[in-house]
């Protein structure tokens, strides 16, 4: 099967300290078996404050854990797609050892969103878990629907308050801007965005080769009633 | 709800050139959990065969991420529980870019898991997808039963002639051996491997965090059968 020439190739990956390891691991997983599948020339980086390695979690267990950004604010490259992951690390609300400066980052995914200095706007962003706190903060999800980890639902949603919050969403397409629920759901929002543009059969051979038990109704989500999570409405 | 006192605590991560990025963040994003629940003594080491960045992958869009490992072979300390991780690196099978020199860490291996030079055995050793393959080089899967990744069933079943290789399995449990399917069954058969152990609310405390839909019975995998394969018994 030939490969879509109107894909977006150019992927970044906003990595903040205290970031959640699955919220990146997910998608990016879906992404790397996408690029082994007749997309070679999709590209990927690694943007953080500094190139400094960049840990998960709040302990030295998470710590041990360090990736190793490519690029900073300063140089990142024009992108098509930009992900943003959750993490302990932005929400003010909960106390954290490692909490980086949020606003360096909130600005970025506002100026990377609508284009600056050179670089055009982004094709698509793409939040997993309370990195829809990022893009809240950054205006991008004004007007727009959108979902967020369940179990910091309180915690999160004032972040936009022009924003529509759906609750009962493993994940919500609202324009360009796609939010996931939290942490394992990233996964399936990167599967339902790649099939919003790609055939079925490509999608599936991804999957199937993560052995992912697809989660396949945006709307399917348990948690939103485990955590007694209700629908926001914008202001 | 107190911690267990008797739960291991020293855990490691074996890292090799051309990993699966979710073989590796499925259990360790379980862990990281756990972690942050109660046992925040538990420690972490990444094991590689030089303190180099590892990276995942066959081309350049994986290799954007990179690891840092914490130890060597030489400088690895006493584990508790070792995870070896899958990934087309150790398939000699499958022509790649980056292949490792994998007999250093089947070598590695073998040793943690007998104990070595002032290293007690292993209490558990834990692959995820053709991690397996390394414990079978290694000896380790010997009478036992265990399973793999189902696209790659043919290429690693025969690197353990002495196990049984259950084909319908998200993971098996052998004794001190655990070894799983492809890529996302990693992080049921930790949340598994944590349920042997420990009480079952702190395990669905961790697994709800993730917003994970677990796999709750370790002969549910429609991927044997879409692979087409078939138990492999012990020479």
């Amino acid at each position: 099967m030939a490969a879509s020439t109107s894909f977006p190739r150019r992927f970044g990956l906003l990595l903040y300290p205290e970031f959640e390891v699955l919220d990146v691991a997910g998608p990016i997983e879906a992404l790397i078996g996408l690029s082994q599948r007749g997309y070679e020339d999709m590209k990927l980086s690694i943007i953080s404050h500094t190139l400094d390695p960049v840990s998960p979690g709040l302990n030295d267990f998470g710590r041990a854990i360090r990736y190793l950004p490519t690029h900073t604010f300063e140089t990142a490259p024009q992108l098509d797609v930009l992900l943003v992951p959750g993490g302990v690390g932005t929400i003010e609300g909960i106390p954290s050892p490692h909490k980086p400066r949020i606003d360096e980052y909130v600005d970025y995914v506002r100026k990377a969103y609508r284009g600056y200095d050179g670089h055009e706007p982004l094709q698509y962003i793409f939040s997993v878990c309370n990195g829809a706190l990022v893009l809240g903060k950054a205006g991008v999800l004004d007007g727009h629907k959108a979902t967020t980890n369940k179990a910091a639902w309180k915690l999160i949603t004032p972040s936009a308050p022009k924003a529509h919050w759906v609750a009962s969403a493993r994940w919500v397409e609202s324009g360009n801007v796609w939010t996931t629920s939290g942490v394992s759901a990233g996964a399936d929002g990167m599967l339902a965005w790649m099939g919003s543009l790609l055939p079925d059969k490509v999608v599936a051979d991804v999957a199937d080769g993560m052995e992912w038990q697809r989660v396949w109704s945006s709307d399917d989500d348990p948690f939103a009633e485990l955590n007694g999570c209700e629908d926001v409405l914008p202001e």
